[in-house]
C-alpha cells in the first residue's frame, strides 16, 4: 500500500512519515500532497497564538481533550495538534515539548501531535506548516489545533491558515506600552486570558477590551499595503467579521478552569463561519493564501536556475563598492535573463 | 535644491520626508534613494530586539544618549534611531512611542528619531526598514539603532540588517520551556538582561548561558534551509563568528545601570568587526539579503501583470472545489504566461 492509501486509512506512521518529508520539502512529500489534497478540507482549522509564558501549550493540551471528550450532545472529534514555534531552529525544543505532551495525551489513537521547529525560513515555515495542516486534514483529523509561539508577522500569517484563530495573554504583559500588540489583537477572534488567578487580571482585560474597540475602527485596508506577499488581496481574515464580537474569556489552563467557556465559543464560532457564510470567504482566502507563498518561492526558484553564481557576486560586488544600488542591481540581474525592464 | 541635496546637507524635515515617501513605496522615494545610495555604508548598524516588557526603548534611549556623549577619548557620534513594531499595524502606538523618546532626547540635532509600524507584509517591512537605514546612513547618522519588538522571524530578519546586534531578555520570562528563545539567541553577538534588579536574574543569566553554549555546537547550516529568502547562501550572520564571546551584561535600563557596560561592549565589538574582516563580511551578507528581498518583490510584481485575474480566480475556484492541487495551480498559473514547466 502507497503512502497515500496508508494515510488515509489512518495509519500513524506514514502520517508521521509523510510529515517529516513535508517537513524537509522532498519531492516524495510533495506527490503525495498532490494526490491527497482532493481529500482535504473537512478539519476546523484552530489558531493558537500568544507570547512565551502565558500557558498556551497547556490550554491546547486542554482543548485537545475536550474536543476528544465533549460535553454531552457533542460529537467527540479527531484531533491534531501542530506546534510551530519559529523562533526555535533547535529540534531538541519541539521534541522535548512533544515528549511532555505525549505523556499528557498517550494512548489516544484519535489524537496525533506534532511539533516543528524553524526552517530558518518564513516563507518555507508558512508553505510547511499550510502543507502539514492539510495532510493531517486529509488523514482525517476534525480538528486541528495550529499553535504559535509569539506576536510576530510570522504568527499573523500562520493564523491565516485557521478558520478560527484563539489569541492567548496572561496578566502582567500589559503595562508596558509595546505590549499592546495590536496586530495579533486584530486576527483575533476570542480572546483568553490565561493565569486568570494572577494579580493584574482586571488591567489587561481592560487593556485588551480597549484594543479591540480601537482595533474595530480601523479600516482593514490598512494591513493590505505590502507588495510582496499579496499577490491579490484576500478577503478579510480574522477579527473583522461582521456579525461576530471578539469574546474576552478567562482561564487557568494549569488547574482546567474556563477551558469548558473556551471550546463552547470555539463551537458558536464554528457554527457562526457556517451559518455567515465566512467559512467560505475564509477558505477562499486561506487558499490563495497559500497559493501565492507557493507562486513566489516558484517564481524565485525558476529564476534562480536563470543566472549563474559568477554573475550575481558581481552584482554584490558592485553593491559593496557603492557603484551600483540595489534597485540597479535588480534590474541588472532580471534583465540578465533578457526580460523586460522592471 | 532637491530632496538628495537637502538630505545630504542634513536638512531634518527632507529626511522626514523621504522616510516617509520609503516607508509608502512611492517612485520618488526609490528615485532618490537610488541617488543617495552612494553616500552609505559608513553607518554602524546597531540592533536591539527582544519580547515586550523588557524595556528595550529605555535601553535605546540611554544608549542613544551615550553615544552623543561618550566617555572621555571617545567621539560623540551623530545617532538615528529605527524603532520597527511589526505586531503593530496601527501608526497610533508607533506615534505615541515618538512623542516619550521625543521628550527624553528633545532638541539634540545630532539625533534623528523614527517609528515604523507594520505594512503587514513582512517582505515590504524588511525592505522599507532596509531603505529607511540607508537614508540615515546617507544624512550622516554614524550609529543607526535598530529597534524591534518580539523574538519571531520577522525580528530575526530584520536583525539581519545589522553589524551588531543586542538582544535584550528580563527575568521572569525564562521559567518558561517554550521562553528560551533559541533562534533570537542565535543572532546575538551581546546578551543584555535588564531590569536585573528583579528577582530571578540569576536564573535568566544560567538559562541564557546554557543556551548559547547549546546553540555554538549547533552547525549554522541548520538556518538556511528555506528555499523562498535565501537565493544564495549568506555568508554567516549573527553570534557565529570565531573569535568573539557572546557577552552577558546586566542593566536596570531606568535607572541608567550597566548601559556603560554595554555601550563599551559595542564600541568593543565594532573594533572587533574592523579587526577580524567580520564587517565586510556582514557588509555582503546584509547586502545581499537586501538584494534578495527586492528581488523577490519584482519578480512576484513582474509575473502579476502578466496574469489576469480572471484567470487567477478560476484557478483559486479549482482550488476551492479541491479540482487542482496548490502544487498543481502553480504549474498552471506559471505556464500560463508561456514559461517553463515548474
Amino acid at each position: 500500500m502507497g503512502v497515500v492509501d496508508s494515510v488515509l486509512a489512518g495509519d500513524r506512521l506514514s502520517l508521521a512519515r509523510l510529515l517529516t518529508q513535508i517537513e524537509n520539502g522532498t519531492p516524495d512529500g510533495r506527490a503525495a500532497m498532490d494526490a491527497l489534497y482532493p481529500y482535504t478540507g473537512l478539519a476546523h482549522l484552530i489558531g493558537v497564538t500568544g507570547a512565551p509564558g502565558t500557558g498556551k501549550s497547556s490550554l491546547v493540551n486542554h482543548l485537545a481533550r475536550l474536543f476528544r471528550c465533549p460535553p454531552e450532545g457533542d460529537v467527540p472529534r479527531r484531533v491534531g495538534v501542530l506546534a510551530v514555534d519559529p523562533s526555535s531552529p533547535f529540534t531538541g525544543g519541539a521534541i522535548l515539548g512533544d515528549r511532555v505532551r505525549m505523556r499528557d495525551l498517550a494512548g489516544d489513537q484519535g489524537v496525533f501531535i506534532r511539533s516543528m521547529a524553524s526552517r530558518g525560513s518564513l516563507g518555507g515555515l508558512a508553505a510547511a506548516t499550510a502543507s502539514m495542516v492539510l495532510a493531517l486534514d486529509a488523514a482525517g483529523y476534525e480538528v486541528i489545533l495550529i499553535e504559535t509561539v509569539g506576536a510576530g508577522q510570522a504568527e499573523v500569517d500562520i493564523a491565516r491558515l485557521a478558520h478560527t484563530t484563539v489569541v492567548v495573554e496572561a496578566p502582567g504583559l500589559g503595562d508596558d506600552i509595546q505590549a499592546i500588540k495590536a496586530g495579533i489583537l486584530e486576527i483575533a477572534d476570542i480572546l483568553v486570558v490565561n493565569k486568570a488567578d494572577r494579580p493584574g487580571v482586571e488591567n489587561t482585560e481592560r487593556a485588551l477590551r480597549g484594543m479591540l474597540q480601537l482595533g474595530h475602527s480601523t479600516p482593514r485596508a490598512y494591513l493590505h499595503h505590502g507588495e510582496v506577499e499579496m499577490l491579490a488581496p484576500t478577503a478579510g481574515v480574522g477579527a473583522d467579521s461582521p456579525g461576530w464580537q471578539t469574546p474576552i474569556l478567562r482561564t487557568v489552563a494549569t488547574e482546567g478552569a474556563g477551558i469548558d467557556g473556551l471550546y463552547q465559543e470555539i463551537t458558536r464560532h464554528r457554527r457562526y463561519l457556517d451559518e455567515s457564510g465566512e467559512w467560505g470567504r475564509r477558505e477562499r482566502a486561506r487558499l490563495q493564501s497559500e497559493l501565492d507563498t507557493l507562486l513566489q518561492a516558484s517564481l524565485v526558484s525558476r529564476w534562480r536556475q536563470t543566472v549563474s553564481q559568477e554573475a550575481y557576486q558581481e552584482v554584490v560586488d558592485g553593491l559593496l563598492k557603492r557603484n551600483i544600488s540595489p534597485w540597479k542591481a535588480v534590474s541588472i540581474l532580471l534583465n540578465s535573463k533578457g526580460s523586460a525592464d522592471i
